[in-house]
């Protein structure tokens, strides 16, 4: 089968790369309404076909899927019209600017897939947290507290929630699989333009909290979850070179029955350790999950499921913004 | 002058030791209500006097000043005590657990100085940020963003927030020298006691925000601030054994008048520098402080109203906890 | 002119990409003995042209200069061949296994470029060291001390010291510009094969000293450099992802004329700072640099000297190795 | 039993604090040349005697064991007159500035313990590491690397190499529990005064080799052991605030019988963990460990032989330094 790329800007050549070395996939289609882009990715990847209408590219037979690497604004209207034509959707993240289960809806209908490209969630780092917490490493999550934070790029149709929170969201949604049930958050505008940095809160039904600081007027690049749970703690620091994931023997134990102020408490500090990672390119690995989903029908893991809750958090943490903080409960 | 000490548990043997060494300080005086406590200091500083009754202490002709270094529960009616026995009062922070100006009253009606021991204000790597911001380094702040966590230690009659934040709210309230008008914050507590752990965002007339995330469940000892300006960004890591304070010519130009998503960003990343800093120990210069505004009458830095400020923010901070994050307006 | 490559194993697609965007260049054209090698670059870069002989791509008047990618044992005769056929060379480092005029005297006597292609030269943390040390900042160098560690990359035709050290001896010889005059070096072959960790010495006509050690058998990778002087102390870490390069104002002065142990000694601690490093490949200034020497005639920065002068330095430190550490005059 | 403290500078201080809280320890006594020391000392621990001549703190009956803490220059001639006084030396690093057997046979003639101050074996790092090695974690040790290198401090009496080097050298000989066979040595001096840096060789009958670079001149502060073996490799950094020990399961393994360069070579690169350390501190377990020695005439782990074994090896590297870097054989 063919892909179809439409968008080549910044990570659309990302995309052409993998997919051009996914198993199963014979040839690789390119659209993007300025014919330089084109240019480019057919000088960098020779092999691949371009076309001079979307149209085109969408209604050619020998195209199953179709990725989406436009910006986020277009999101929705190009996801719908590609799943009109039958094609199966890879849209780049978010999902969309605002949620809806129209897409979902459509591809269910249909019985296409839909998937939205969280390449995080595939990342060996994430993967090996996934499989650390069914292991039981982690025990009952107490906190998921993320900080991703960077100088710049300043985005020119989104604020910094919907750029930068949905690595780290559809991260923590894949790691902790509970329903949040409400949002907060509180954003700043220094330049009038869209907000550059922000504050996002996500609650649960229980203790469980999440934090998320998004921020594009960082002098530093940080990225890194801290994540506390009964068992381990584990942090995940993306800027280290190796050692991404650590899993420290530490915590509380509570002795007796009374509350925690009159109890004695024992701090617990073991060993750490940092587990082996596995070198595989993230992209690759979805890529090769978009195509296994086509063939077999089986959800990838980062589905429409998955997008859609995470443009509802946005949403309501847009919302959140504009009413000053406050708590915005989310729909059931 | 003799200063008395009440309360010699973890932090009242250094209040001893830097007053021991304080110029013009003839003597101290020692009060427990555990004669353990008083045997070990005996022990460890022989010079000292111990006392049996705290009002034993506070009667002494031959004391000026007294520090209070018990459980902030105790703050209150203790500085009360203090002051109404016309002694001059260093208060350990925070100034009380709830805000009131009864204590600022009380020490102005009498002419007597109210300090609260805001120690990180004293600090090298504070002060140098201060020095830097008064010569223009910085610019106009665009926020003021500070992690403090660390695995334990849970205290007994505090959240997380009481305990931990007023060491990064008297840092915010010296280095910016804003009003703050409004709070809101989240926290959370996992074991039946005090909340653990919680995020705090202090809200400023202007688009300056600062925020602030304390916890005692985090597997990792982070303490750590960025402050970004127009001009400058500061990086202050507490945790560096040098080089704390790193000063980044970083940020974003923006070209032309037009609302930034449509006007051409530039950002800007120029050389970084970290000032060397004295060596000089904190809590010195705190103690000396205090002896000098009993004897001059001058308004020690980290007076009654910046330690009414923070008891202030804090009371509003809990607040929001239990109103679920409503942001919560500041008395004027 | 076009360039002709000839290896296009690890290194030799890294200098087709950059030559492909070199101006001046109008066209290159690869040989490797292996002719996957060659399918493998025609489908990454398709304007290549390849060619199934040597001498074929050796002898055509449309190549000025070929750039040797082969192995280090093949250097010295593939060099000699491309130089006694008219083209000017770029050879892969180092220069040859052992020390020989013959290359460069056969360039200098048919008038053409002889290049060696130690990139480090040219990376913008090493250019940045330069500038700073043309401009005093170091001051009277003390020692250049460097650490180059890392878990293999074993290498099948020469030891640790031949396949490591020649980066850092090129950035040694760049910065410095001062003539070596002995070297003593041990290394271990822990696996009946090639030394695979040594530590190398250089010796100065002064109390300069400059030391290396490199090693396939460490589990962590240290690249670092401490460069001590009169004035200011570098430290290049090449592991930062940014901030590679640090100077410290710091040092010892020496009060008096007495000899040190009787002097008063004062240490000098001052700011550090981090000056930006600019982003240019380094590969693609060393490829230009090539261009510009065989258009100008002006010799390139790594040139035969320099290239010559490594493997004479490594030939000692061979010869050092087998007796035991013995130092080994340079011949002048 | 009492414990004479002879020289109260820098590090006697610590001994006093130490023995004052050692078991069966009952008094400490003190003797400086200088009586502002024993001022000092008396100042800070009032328990303490302070006596006016060193032969009285000798002769006292009541005093079973002498802590020397003097210049290394004096270290031979006060151990003698202790020893020769029939009381058990703990005698600070190193032993002696010259290898002699003279102290071992006069403790030994008199059964007394003769023990060498060298904290670092004591410390939890260390301790960890050589419970890892029995426990077969490193397997066959391939090197030991060892840079120890800050600003300062320029001692009086002795270079770089009797300053430093007995760190790292009682480490490596306390783990890797091997006699080294050779040594040599480069060091120069910058300032007409003793050897501000040096690199340190030492060699072993096999294919091990430990390598020392100590320096007194070097803007930043690195503390970090290598310790590569066949099992795992070990890295100690001591300046990490915790996670000083890390255990990398990395390693080579080689495929068939043939020589290296032809037979195959795979790299292992699996998990790192970092063992809790304990949090005792080594100089208390020190000075227990000579209490104890005392009371069942036990060796201590850092007795007169690796003292002696140490002396031996610096003095070799001092007569390598002068010989310009030759390697000199260690006497068996």
């Amino acid at each position: 089968m063919k892909i179809g790329i439409v968008g080549l800007g910044y990570w659309g050549p990302n995309l052409v790369r993998n997919f051009l070395s996914t198993e199963k996939v014979t040839g690789v289609v390119c659209y993007d309404s300025n014919p330089r882009q084109l240019q480019k990715i057919k000088g960098r990847f020779p092999m691949v076909e371009c076309v001079g209408e979307l149209t085109e590219l969408i209604n050619r037979d020998d195209i199953a899927g179709v990725s989406i690497c436009t910006p986020p604004s277009s999101h929705y209207a190009l996801g719908k019209r590609v799943l009109e034509a039958g094609k199966h959707l890879l849209v780049e993240k978010p999902l969309a600017l605002r949620s809806s289960e129209d897409l979902l809806n459509l591809a269910k209908s249909r019985r296409l897939t839909l998937m939205v490209d969280h390449t995080f969630v595939y990342t060996a780092a994430v993967r090996k947290m996934k499989e650390l917490i069914q292991a039981g490493e982690l025990g009952e999550a107490f906190y998921f507290d993320s900080v991703r934070v960077n100088l710049g790029l300043f985005q020119h149709d989104t604020n910094v929630l919907w750029d930068l929170a949905p690595h780290d969201l559809s991260i923590m949604s894949y790691l902790l699989e509970k329903k949040p049930v409400a949002v907060s958050a509180v954003a700043v505008n220094h330049f009038n333009g869209f907000e550059d940095m922000a504050y996002l809160t996500v609650f649960f039904e229980d203790s469980l909290i999440a934090h998320f600081h998004v921020n594009w007027l960082s002098p530093v690049k940080i990225r890194r979850i801290l994540l506390g749970g009964t068992n381990h703690m584990i942090v995940y620091n993306d800027m280290e070179p190796s050692e991404k994931i650590k899993v420290y023997d530490r915590g509380v134990d509570i002795m007796g029955d009374e509350a925690v102020h009159k109890a004695l408490i024992q701090y617990r500090t073991g060993d750490m350790y940092a587990p082996k990672l596995e070198d595989t390119e993230a992209l690759s690995l979805l890529t090769a999950d978009f195509i296994k989903s086509i063939q077999t029908g089986d959800r990838p893991i980062t589905d429409g499921e998955s997008g859609l809750l995470i443009t509802r958090i946005l949403e309501a943490a847009n919302l959140s913004v504009k009413k000053q903080g406050v708590k915005i409960e989310l729909a059931v």
